[in-house]
Formats: structure tokens, sequence, C-alpha cells
């Protein structure tokens, strides 16, 4: 199901022409109408006029949170504030948040990538969205809620909490799409058998997923709970929001709406531009945007892009699953780790939900990771041997999969807390950054 | 400012006639599309035919709660499901919550009566208007955005919740407009001063306030805490959402949408309609909606209608503050809960009496529920730590089932007063009639 099958798969030649030319009146936009641009390009040498190839776009500096920061908060509008139709923000780890302004030709843009999305997920105006995103400053719930308006879907803006009635509406209602950050979204399903119900039997057609880490063992635990597939959305407020990238039914990578958003992977520590298939950081331009366009933006988000052509008929770049941060990574004993991985390799011994924490500590001069991880309900009242025979199949994983020893835990059944936005998994408490 | 002024200022002779074309034209569509109301309007030997001035609506029966529940969920959706753009809910008395559906048009029916809203209280394309509302199946928050999108404002979609942040950003984003509950407005400027910023400073134009019960002392303070005037906004999620009535410049009464919404007065004893400036409960009707029309939907709110042409040369009628209900619902932080919710979720947990009392105070600026209920007898003789298990439990299930976090304390078993009639539940000492 495409929803706008001319520019999805439009031929890569044709792709790349336009992108060229948004990309230059984008550049043109930003140095002509933003002080700050005008300055930072100036300081650096380099002019809209340099831009002749797509190519080209490497001569430019990169944005990076702190730029959004410094000009905090209107400093990278383009337009005057009676432009400015809506603001979002995310909150920033120290300091000022970041702002994210919007235009009605950027709501409606942004609402066409969400749309391009549920496309993807087979969803449209026959289908009954609940969606489970917070609605506010955060862009999750919003972007859906503009996608599903431009489709004709009916969308039910539940936002996040009270479980117990979600699930009654989503009976009810006849839901047919859920949206859902992963952990939230097995959270449903757990209650729900809970109380008795098999969420199989809510028929979902679709489930979308984002705003967290996941792997493809959460991915096919939320896909087995509900018997339904579960596609990842992608995608950051500063850039507009969801709908960066979607997955499409072949569920191989995340279609980048390259018409709006151009990608690009570079070597996190070099700034160097990595090639096809090579993992690195994932940079973003705003193609599109008249309210604030961010051109070259440093995600952190740690992935790849593939430009083959994708068996669902689409030709545009690839992303694939976000396995880590440039910056929330677990450094220790001088070797990265992210949550990601462990989780895959606990998932991997079963008998353990997906719900853990990891703390990592510095009791004397070396680094210590503790993971604690619910053990499943039959499990714990399998007694003691079992147990930590369980632990240390799980240690060894883990060391298997990061070259890591840590230490493991296996907690009650739901005493982890549970998130409703993204999940916190990692506490360090080494006072490192 | 007038958003429609040729609506708004519409001659009286030119609006009923205005209603009256389409208050047939609703009867109609529900009677021929809605099964519900074809049984109904049988049963009681009207018809559409019956229709032939707009006091003829009275030969109509009237529209209740209990109706909305009995046809859950869409057995009054008038089109089909796929022309249904978006779904909201209040939550019920008991069982089943209540729907209210909306088509592409009836969002934009919806965003026009905020628009007029916001144009009464001088807002408009130049305004930045921070919107604490909570967004969600609840109307309050997207009532007003999609009416700030209407009028071109910039909206700043910040929901509930993180109080200090809320400051920072109506100081740093130069807010213009603050939409709130009375209690949260006051409790923001209050915080405010605590940090010592004068809320005064924040040169805010214009407050709208709404989804809880308000006196003139309560307007003032809040008026004089920010320097600015403050307007009541009034809605219901049944009819569609905020916008039903608006204060203008005189604060004098709130303008009805009279184009949108018939509004009728009634002895809430007899159901007998009531005239001009006489006090009973209100009862509305959809004129313009295709999703779900709601045709004298009995509101359980009590105020007066005048239709006394208002200085601001608005020709609508004009309802009065409402001063309370005709029932024991009572309106927390934007949430309507009522005690069979309460009943509902504390009998869930057991090992407790279905006695039980809820006090509602406003011991600073913000509203707080205690509910103390009857501890069973075996409960009562188990222990201190088994009672603070309980009363935690019982909280969570209140939670769950209304959305609101409350005290519970557990009293001896035969404490509380019994009632041999209508049991009083509610002792509210907010002092607001
Ligand atoms: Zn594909
Ligand atoms: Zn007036």
């Amino acid at each position: 199901m495409f929803w706008n099958e001319k520019i999805e798969c439009m031929s890569r030649e044709e792709l790349e022409e336009l992108q060229l030319k948004k990309l230059q009146k984008t550049v043109k936009l930003a140095f002509n109408k933003i002080p700050y641009y005008n300055k930072k390009y100036t300081d650096c040498g380099v002019f809209p006029e340099d831009i002749e190839t797509l190519k080209d776009i490497e001569k430019l500096p990169f944005i990076t949170k702190d730029d959004l920061r410094e000009s905090y908060p209107y400093g990278l509008f383009a337009v005057d504030m009676k432009d400015i139709k809506e603001i979002h923000s995310s909150s920033g780890t120290t300091g000022k948040p970041v702002v994210s302004g919007y235009t009605r030709k950027d709501l409606d843009t942004w609402a066409e990538t969400t749309a391009r999305g549920l496309g993807m997920m087979g969803v449209g105006e026959n289908d009954i969205i609940q969606n489970t995103h917070g609605y506010g400053l955060f862009t999750g719930g919003f972007g859906v809620h503009y996608g599903s308006h431009k489709v004709g879907a009916t969308i039910v803006p539940i936002s996040t909490g009270q479980t117990r009635r979600q699930i009654e509406i989503m009976k009810d209602f006849g839901v047919t799409c859920l949206i859902a950050t992963p952990s939230y979204g097995i959270h449903l399903a757990e209650v729900a058998e809970d109380d008795g119900i098999n969420p199989k039997d809510m028929n979902l057609k679709a489930i979308g997923f984002g705003a967290e880490m996941w792997s493809e063992e959460i991915r096919q635990k939320l896909e087995n709970l509900f018997g339904a597939p579960a596609y990842n959305i992608y995608g950051l407020t500063e850039l507009m929001g969801p709908g960066v990238g979607v997955e499409c039914s072949a569920q191989k990578g995340l279609h980048i709406a390259e018409d709006i958003y151009y990608p690009e992977i570079i070597d996190s520590t070099t700034g160097k531009t990595l090639g096809e298939n090579q993992k690195g950081e994932l940079v973003l331009t705003n193609l599109e945007r008249e309210g604030m366009p961010i051109i070259r933006f440093r995600t952190k988000d740690l992935t790849s892009l593939t430009y083959e052509p994708c068996e669902c008929g689409r030709t545009s770049a690839r992303m694939s699953r976000i396995t880590g941060r440039a910056d929330d990574m677990i450094k220790v004993k001088g070797v990265a780790i992210f949550p990601s991985q462990i989780e895959k390799a606990l998932l991997k011994v079963g008998d353990v939900e997906p719900h853990y924490l990891i703390i990592v500590t510095r009791p004397g001069t070396l680094d210590q990771i503790e993971v604690k991880v619910e053990a499943s309900k039959n499990l714990f009242f399998d007694g003691v041997k079992e147990m930590v025979d369980i632990q240390s199949k799980i240690a060894k994983s883990i060391e298997n999969e990061t070259g890591i020893r840590v230490k493991v835990t296996l907690v009650e059944p739901k005493s982890l807390p549970r998130y409703e936005g993204k999940a916190k998994r990692v506490i360090d408490k080494r006072n490192l950054h």
C-alpha cells in the first residue's frame, strides 16, 4: 500500500535530482534568513553556491544539539514568529531544552512522512489507530496523529497511561493498529493476559513501535503476543518528529523519506562520511522545511544505510535498526557496550522477561556491570537452583555477546520499573559524564 | 476581535432561521441514519416533520449519558466508520465510557468554535498559546489546539505537568496566552513566585480557563497573579468539546456558538423548559455535526441563558458561569469523576465494605481528594502493614479507573454515616458555589 507511489517509487536518478534542488534551496534559505547559519558558514568559508552536487553537502559543518541549545529558543527559525504555527521541544540532557518550530506547510510535510509510514504498515482509511504515544512537546503522539488525519484513518488519541482502560478500548473500539513503545506494547499484552484476555483476539493488523531501543527478539515477542506484524518508526523532534524512516512489509530496514530528509552516515569520531552498509552515526538534513531547516544534524544514533532496491518496490534508502547511541553507550574496560546487546544476549537464554536494568558501578578502580532481569513467572516458582543456573547462563551469553563479564541477578516478575515513554535501561553510577 | 463576524453578529432573526434549518436537517439525519434515534423517536411518536419551529424541539425526548452508554461504542454514529476520523471519550460513571466521534468536517466545525473563542479573547496569528490542558481522549487539549491552528496562532502543546518547565517555557518562548484549569493556572503563578519570578513579567495578554468549577474570586485571583484578563471556556466531549461557550471581553457570560449548538435550560426535576435568566440544567443540541449528532443532551450543568445584546456586539445567547451540577459528579483537574467509579475501584480490591466518603479539598491551589473507606472486620484486626498495603492498592485501583491520584484512608468498620435514602458520598469543601 503506497501513500505516495510517485515519490516513494521514483527512480534514484530523479530522486537525487530532486534532492539536490531541495538541498540547494534549503542551504540558501538557511544562509540568507538565519544569522546563526550565516555566521557558521561564513566562518567555515562555505557558501550556498558551493553546493553543486549532493556530495558537496560534506563541505558544510555539522549541526549538533549544542548548536540548537545555543540558538535557544528561536535562533534557528527562518520565518517570522507569526508564520510558526506549532512548537515542540525535547528536554535537553543538560541546560536548556531543544526547540522545534513548524510552519503550516511543515506540519503538512510532517504528516506526509507519517502518512507514508502508515501506508507501509498497510494502514489506511479503514483502520482504527490507538496511539499510546504521549502527546505534548514530545513529537511521538502528534506525528502519528497528523499522519492518521492525512491517510484518513480513525485516530484514537489515548496517549499514555491507564493500561486497563487501554485494553478495554482496544477491544471495544475494534482497533486495528496499535502505536506504542516496544516495552509498553509488551506491557499492554501482558496485563491483558493477566486479565484473561488473549491479545491475539484483538485482531490487530499492525503495530507501529518506536521511541526506544529495541532488538529483533523484542520485536518477535511483541509480534508473538499480539499475533500481528510490528514495524519500527523512527524520527527526531529536532528534524520534525517520527516519520524520518519507517519499515515496510519486508521488515528489512526503515525506508527514509528521502525527498524530505537527506541521510548520511559518518564515523562519529572523525566525522568522515562512510559508505553504503558501513555502520556509523546517522546525520540528517531537512530538505523540505520552511520554519527551521536543520542541515547535517548529528543524531548520535548508530545505523547504516543501504540503497539496494527493496522487495516492496520503494526506491528510497533504508536504514538498519538503530543499534546504539554514539553517546549512550557504556564503555567498560575499554569496550563499548550497548543495552541492545545485553538485551539480545539475555533473551537468547529464555526464561526471562524483556525487562532489565543495567547498573554500572566502580567500587574500586574497575568498572562492574550488574544486570537485573525479571525472571519469567514460571521460573520464579521453580526454586533457587534453577535461578542460579539461569543467572550464570545469562552471564555467559552476555559475555559471548559483549566480551565483558557481568553479574546477573534475577528479580521477581514485574518488579522493575515500567516506562511509558523511552525506557531507561542504564543506571551509570560511575559519574563519568 | 471577531473570528467570524458575519455569524457572530448576525441578527437574531437570521440566526434563528439558520438554527431551524440546521435543526431540521440534524433531526432528519439522526432519524434516518441512526437506529437508536429512530426507535426512540418512533416510540415517542415524534417525527422529523414535527419540527416546524425551534420551539418544536421540546417535542423530542432528551438524550442522557445513559443513552450514550447504551449505544456504546458506535451506536450513535450517523456515518460509516471510515468517515470517522477521530474518537474522543470521557470516562463514564459506571461501566462503559462515553464515546464521541468526528468526521473531517466535524473536526473543522469544532476548530471553528474554539477559533471564535480565541477571537473573543483577542488571540490571533500574532499570539503564542501555551496549552496546559491534557491531550488524549479528553477533549480539553485538542479543542484549543485545533482552534489555534485555525486562527493561525503558535500553539505550544505542552500538556499537563512539569510545572517548573512550564514556567521556564512560558518565559523563554514569549507566551502571550495561557490555557489552563483555574487551579493549575494559580498553581503555576504561585510556583513562579516561589522561584522569584513575577508572573506579571510574563506579559500574558489573555488566559483561557476551563474544565473545572470556578467562582469570580478564583478568576480574580488568577487575573491578579498574572495581571491579565481570564476568560472561561466551556464545552463537553459528548457534544464535541470545548468551544460551546466562551467569554468575550465584557466577561458577562459565555457566548454560545449558537449556529453550532442549540441551548435550552430545563428544570432538572420536571424536564420542563425554563425561560430567559431562569437557572436550571443546560440542554444542548448539535446543529452542525455529521458524525454523531447529539440532540437535546442533558449536560447536568446548572446555568441560565440571556439573549440581551452584549456590549461586544455579538448577538448570540450567553450562558452564565456554571454554578453546580444536577448530579454528584466531581470535576478535579479537568477530569470528571463520579462516586460510582470510586466505588467500583475500591470494591475490585476487596477487604473493604461498600461504605465510603469522598472528601474534596483545596488546601493550596490544587484540588485533593481523600477517600475514606471502611475496612472489612477481618482486615481491621490484621495489623498496620496490611492496612497500608490495602490503602495503596485501592489508591492504585482508583487511579486506574479515574486517572486521578487520591489519598485513601481505611477507617473502622461501621464508622461512616449510613443513609436511608440517597447516600451522600461527596463532601466538597472547595466552596465554589
Ligand atoms: Zn521496502
Ligand atoms: Zn460579548
